[in-house]
């Protein structure tokens, strides 16, 4: 198995999802823990000389005026554990808390929380160990995921149940089985543990996976549709793309041609419109607008990452702490805000793109799709309402969340950024839009085999195939709701892309 | 048990909740049942004179412009189910599907949807027999809720399974088991068992009580703060609410002031501000503005409940059948819009009140209402976060959604009320607000506790009294995600409204 | 000219009309200006007996702890009017300014104002004499509308411009030209002034009757395309409508029923669709639904028109003042936001008509309805991105408002209703919508010349032939944001209406 | 005067201000002229050889299967513009309408658009001799903003009214004036001039300049009042903004520094809270944010100025014609949409900080900064609502309009980006924000002047002296509309920023 080391700096997407998804071992830089030491020994200095440091010999949030006694240290820390367990329902999966852990462990590792080295390789240790806290997942506002940190920390303090080996468990018979003690807190140890924006960390880098698989997805569909339809690939031309000079686009324009390679739609226009529907020729566009919102958050996402967010920000070489903002999530809310209103427009592309599917007048293909011209079989008609139903529903989480908030904690916290909740919204958008393609793709494989015997291309010939052993042939009307589940699956377990062998994301769930 | 006898024009709120939750029996009134059957001879007379009808002799959506021929009756109307099943989890309660049948069953009833007396019939048997489709909730555009109607109607035929002596079953054992058989369908069956927007109705039904109830526990938790924050009642008194003359809150006051009747409040205005923040002195106006939205919402489903929203429209006493378009229930969807965002008044009241209830300035008590003044115990402060967050959804919620649609079935069906996302919406607002309205009790409750021996209201001091048997009093920092819980479970189960002995709406789950 | 008694308790729309748009007089009821002066003299008591009141002998918002001294009240009071001076453009217009007048001068002589007679007869001077106060129209989140109220007020005190016999004009000059003098105010006179929703009242009663307005020319250029198309009626019969029990949408349908009489489309179903698109078949209903918005709102209009919304309030008959917040409009702005979305469903139903006739599969009419089937002459092809874009513009501007707002004035004013802002939207929406319909004129009236000689109906034949003396037929391809302008002025000015010799409301400005 | 040589590859945002509001002359390139032609060559080729192409040979939209004859090309090209002349107002300013014109010849350069050099040339012209299309602004659904380049089109064949000279004048007679004639066109030449989202692409431009300026506006005044405040700057420590690692966050903070060089702040913390209120430590890294966005635009804006978004696209180099949508300016929208949120967290944070400078827990100040001590002087209390209530409707102006769109032209036009709505509503959040940026202005004025004779900043010195020439000490109460409007202006104008000799934006209107 993959060892991971971690040192807050170097860390990849590549990585969290070889921990979170198949069990690598972390280890701890031995670099970074000695940074980690020295920063906190800058805060004992601090305690020692009565300079007040925020959440360290002083309170937090309108406390901040608040001493907090040297004999208290333990107590306190716990106590502010405990205030800030908050959560409510529903759950983290595992595989958020784990990519939570280890999110916060690396930005710590950075050098400027000052948290103890029993901290840290308790997390290590979580991770390793698969012990795994029982969190709810919603309360943060996005200015540092307090309550969902603080519930993990709970777990090491032993008051707060795990899922262990399956089971949920008291987590001191967890780490006791392990051989772990619950641990005694340090000063700014609480504030360390809970002031983190990982929660909003973790689930933008599990949702930039899934968009990606999604993206490919469309693509794919798309260009199995494109053989229903026998429609146009000219908008796709390098010389064409490169005139308009946006890459993404030329990306996956590119990865349809390439998807397409072997197509009889390279075969000449014959019987093809002067040009196609917008949402046919436009598909490549507007799944490049998507790609690039991809990686734009995947850029903020990674200097996230491999730096601090932390307040205060202890500067281990310089020995002093600042009061800093460095939990100001905004750039990646904003981009999580804009992602959801991208995905939208693949939402909206492909319902046009079904709707034009069961038209005659753009087909030449029965009306709905019906094997027998309608005689007595209706086909894929009232499925219309469902796909749009769903678009629907994407439209209003696509309204943003950012700016509304409320001034807290005595006024004072006066700005949020719900990362959290963007980030929801995102992952449920992405979840109808597995719908939405499921059902593309039914009406795109109904369209192929209607149209009759012409060869697909290399990519979309073997997802085509791979697809008819799921979901065969419509040749009479039957319970839809189970083609539409079957092909929702298709479209999340990334079956088609795998057997089409021309994927770009790397599935490996 | 009770009996309901359904005719199609008498349906109360009541009723439904006497056969949905508690089992009330239904039968059939054999007026309507002959009203019923002249229907269904009109639409025979029809198909025999050859005079095309929609959905009848003719196909449904763009295969209007299709004969469907007398033979293919049982087969059309079977295919006509199948193609309309449709739905995407997730899966609809047992209590949901129970009044989406119930509904079905009455406003074809009124007369004008030609359903035989076998499928009239089986509806009854499933309600009484507690046979319950499986049915996924999502697909509906709200122009009549096809898709989860033809579910329905699936289990009915023999095709999809339902919930029988709490197993899932094969449709065609469970009515085996009670000695019934898959049913055989005439011309305009299927459409008549899909054409209703019976489940938007069953939802708003489901819906309105819990508004209520959520209203009622927003007024006592209200009072029991005012009693913690020694506030003004001024506002309440009748005098000055009829200078205002705006009947539900008047209304909303006076119940008010009949829950505190007793209180020390009324001891006269000692240590009071001259006047309370808006959020204390307001309240009653912005639940008396909820209340007159469901009351508004109410009217608008009880003429829906008892009138028929059938197309074709079948007029038995006129002996024809017309196009119609009463199944267009924007009147309702627009209600539920309007009420989405007056629930996000009593969200945002009760969260400024919270703040008010932790700020010193205010209460004269200590900051985040600390037992020890803050010494060692925190209290409630980053508790501020966790419900201001629920808020935030709950706004994001509240946009509207009745006007995103598309024209779908060859462009013709170009208007959609989405009444059925507009509601999914509202059950998920009221479910956030009784998290809200749970941390207002706890903090309500926590400044009763700290300001002493004060007597509380008649209702409030009963009130209060059963709460601390759920969730006692914070003397020290805990895990507070567990008081939230409780507390929550407080409101949903209307445990103090029933304590306090005064309220409104009768919760009687 | 008309003369308006006005008492506190029975003004009317109408009246309103008559005073903004006709000039009547207004007079004040002797009795009405009794209580007036009675509750006056209770203020003067409780002054002189040292007892605080809100805004009286303590300040407002925040300020409310401090004390007011009898020596400083004209002072205090102009302070106040002039702190409150904070309105940024654009500009009211006179006719709101004048509503605005009116309302507060209305509500204020219900009696618990506490106004002295020299302003509540200052507000009727100004409105008998016209003079007219400038004052921008943003500034209010809808809990009293306080800037523009204030600024009225400095009008009256001489300390900011009017319009005046059509010149802005300084208001002493003004006044002294009709012989008034600047007034002193007493207690409460500052508040009194500013402390009401007259603003949010004004703009809901003159959008009403805009309202109106548009859903009837929506009505009846929906029966010119209904003509254009040769299309159903079957769906306006009254045995149908009244099978669905919907007041309001039987009403539009009768209206409809009652434009169309003499029309062709009543002498058989000959060439017709079994059903027409549901935008033309649903009109009356989304109308209806409409109609029934702007009836909720009329009713809570009035009651807010002929009561107090005065804080604190003054009970002169029994003698003392109380704590209120009768100034809470939220039942108004939950109308208003409700109708907002309403209105889009117009919007929509007209665009999709639009797009039918366009279309010649659903008209059996060229493309575009170009007058030589297309060959030189291209008609309406692109005009569909203009009403679409106003459509989309109409889309945003529905988005809720209400409760996006802040904890102001030492956090104390935490709740807000932004009626004024919904109502902007409002006025917005209307105004597109204009153009929409303008553009759906273009359209029916079109299709009507190209069906050929068929018989209109008794209105819609008159207002057809009134439609061509603006905009006459497209013979060859023009300037077509001409007609678009053409078209927009005779839906604005209700000139086809009034040609049409039908219309419900009764349009008079 | 400036010359500006245009090639279609290298224009950049300064040359385009130059153009606009300097009256930089604009010459074409000879090579790029080349290109244009030899593109119109293979036009001409395809015509001869009668092989189908879009919008040339063949009609648009809907219409691209319908022929164009030869001998009609001038009145096809004409008739496609008077029935693309579809706006409705308000109009476009001449700024915008300059830029319109030399985006869209700086496009057709690129190559791909096959205009003829009569009409290129006469967008040069045009320019040069300030002749400007008088073209309402509104139409476009962000697909080519096809009617407002229709109508600058019309201008160009004399048939839609310019401005020249100052006045309203038929653009006949002034090209007359000039020397030109009305032009006649060639195949392709109406497409080639409509079919450009060069309406989207002026607005970003303008709308770039101005955010740069409001964002140096918005670090500006929060300088000031950061010395009203008497606030922390450790946050906008160098090491500590490393620590997160965001670059442009970094950039604000160390203009922020830059512009208080030499201020009493740097002096020590005494007297300081242990951090400020978010919205005080946050301000660097909201600027930060929205200046990312702001440069994310700029990139795709450049990107776009510089290539081609015609279609069909004209390869001159390949001699072939090719169906593109290089006119999908989706990745150009969804910044705008993005903009759009993060100006609205500028928003937030200015109003949030207003709020605390008028509250004496955070300032030590009087309450409302009132000069004596809220004795007689209110000072600024009400304004609170003032500038929340703009702040509500930028809020409402951020919701998302990009996926609200309908299937235009015989369904085929199926997709949109509303980029021209969402710069729209760009432009209003931007006025709005100097309306709020003016308050906080007032405020935090005011409050330095109140803290007394402290050392102000080498930049924050300046800006507040030139400051307080506009806006004398508020004293009195005085007619607070006067002040609003009159920093507003200073906000607009940049005189401050100019003043302050510190900004890195370059104001030069």
């Amino acid at each position: 198995m993959e060892k991971i080391v971690l040192d807050g700096k170097n860390l990849t997407l590549d990585q969290i999802y070889e921990v979170v998804y198949h069990g690598a071992i972390v280890e701890l830089s031995e670099e970074a823990m000695k940074r980690a030491e020295k920063a906190k020994q800058v805060l004992y200095r601090m305690v020692d000389s009565e300079t007040p440091v925020y959440g360290t010999n002083r309170g937090v949030g309108w406390n901040k005026d608040r001493k907090v006694y040297t004999e208290y240290f333990d107590q306190y820390n716990k106590n502010l554990l405990r205030s800030h367990s908050l959560c409510v329902p529903p759950y983290c999966t595992e595989e958020e808390v784990r990519a939570i852990m280890l999110i916060r462990l690396n930005t710590a590792l950075y050098g400027c929380a000052g948290l103890s080295r029993d901290v840290l390789e308790r997390y290590r240790d979580f991770l390793n160990k698969r012990i795994h806290p029982l969190v709810p997942r919603r309360s943060s506002v996005g200015e540092a995921d307090l309550a969902v940190n603080a519930m993990i920390g709970m777990s090491i303090i032993g008051e707060n149940d795990v899922l262990y080996q399956g089971q949920p468990t008291d987590s001191r018979k967890a780490m006791e089985n392990e051989g772990m003690k619950p641990l005694v807190l340090g000063p700014k140890d609480g504030l360390g543990i809970v002031s983190s924006n990982s929660q909003a960390a973790a689930m933008a880098a599990l949702l930039l996976r899934e968009v990606k698989e999604l993206t490919d997805n469309s693509n794919l569909i798309y260009c199995i549709g494109l053989e229903g339809l026998n429609g146009q690939i000219q908008q796709l031309d390098g010389s064409v793309t490169e005139a308009k000079g946006f890459p993404e686009q030329t990306e996956c324009a590119q990865e349809c041609l390439h998807m397409l390679e072997g197509s009889y739609l390279f075969d000449g226009t014959e019987g093809k419109a002067l040009q196609d529907p917008l949402s046919f020729r436009d598909s490549a566009f507007i799944n490049g607008a998507v790609l690039e919102c991809v990686k734009l958050l995947e850029m903020s996402l990674n200097q996230h990452l491999n730096h601090s967010d932390d307040n205060p920000c202890v500067l281990p070489d310089e020995e002093r702490v600042s009061v800093s903002c460095n939990f100001e999530p905004l750039n990646l809310a904003l981009k999580a805000e804009m992602l959801n209103i991208a995905l939208n427009h693949i939402s909206k592309g492909a319902c046009h793109r079904i709707l034009k599917l069961a038209d005659p007048s753009f087909t030449g293909l029965p009306r709905f799709l019906s094997p027998d011209g309608g005689k007595t079989v209706i086909g894929y008609s009232t499925i219309q309402k469902t796909f749009t139903s769903l678009d629907t529903e994407n439209r209003a989480l696509a309204n943003p969340s950012s700016m509304d908030f409320f001034a807290l904690s005595g006024y004072i916290e006066d700005h949020a950024s719900n990362a959290v909740l963007i980030l929801e919204k995102s992952f449920k958008i992405v979840d109808n839009l597995r719908y939405i393609l499921g059902m593309e793709l039914m009406h795109a494989a109904q369209a192929v085999d209607l149209r009759g015997n012409y060869k697909l291309g290399k990519c979309t010939g073997k997802a085509f195939e791979e697809y008819r052993k799921i979901v065969p042939f419509l040749d009479k009307d039957r319970k839809l709701s189970v083609d539409i589940q079957a092909s929702y699956e298709a479209v999340k377990s990334n079956k088609l892309l795998k057997a089409s062998g021309c994927c770009n994301s790397v599935p490996r769930q």
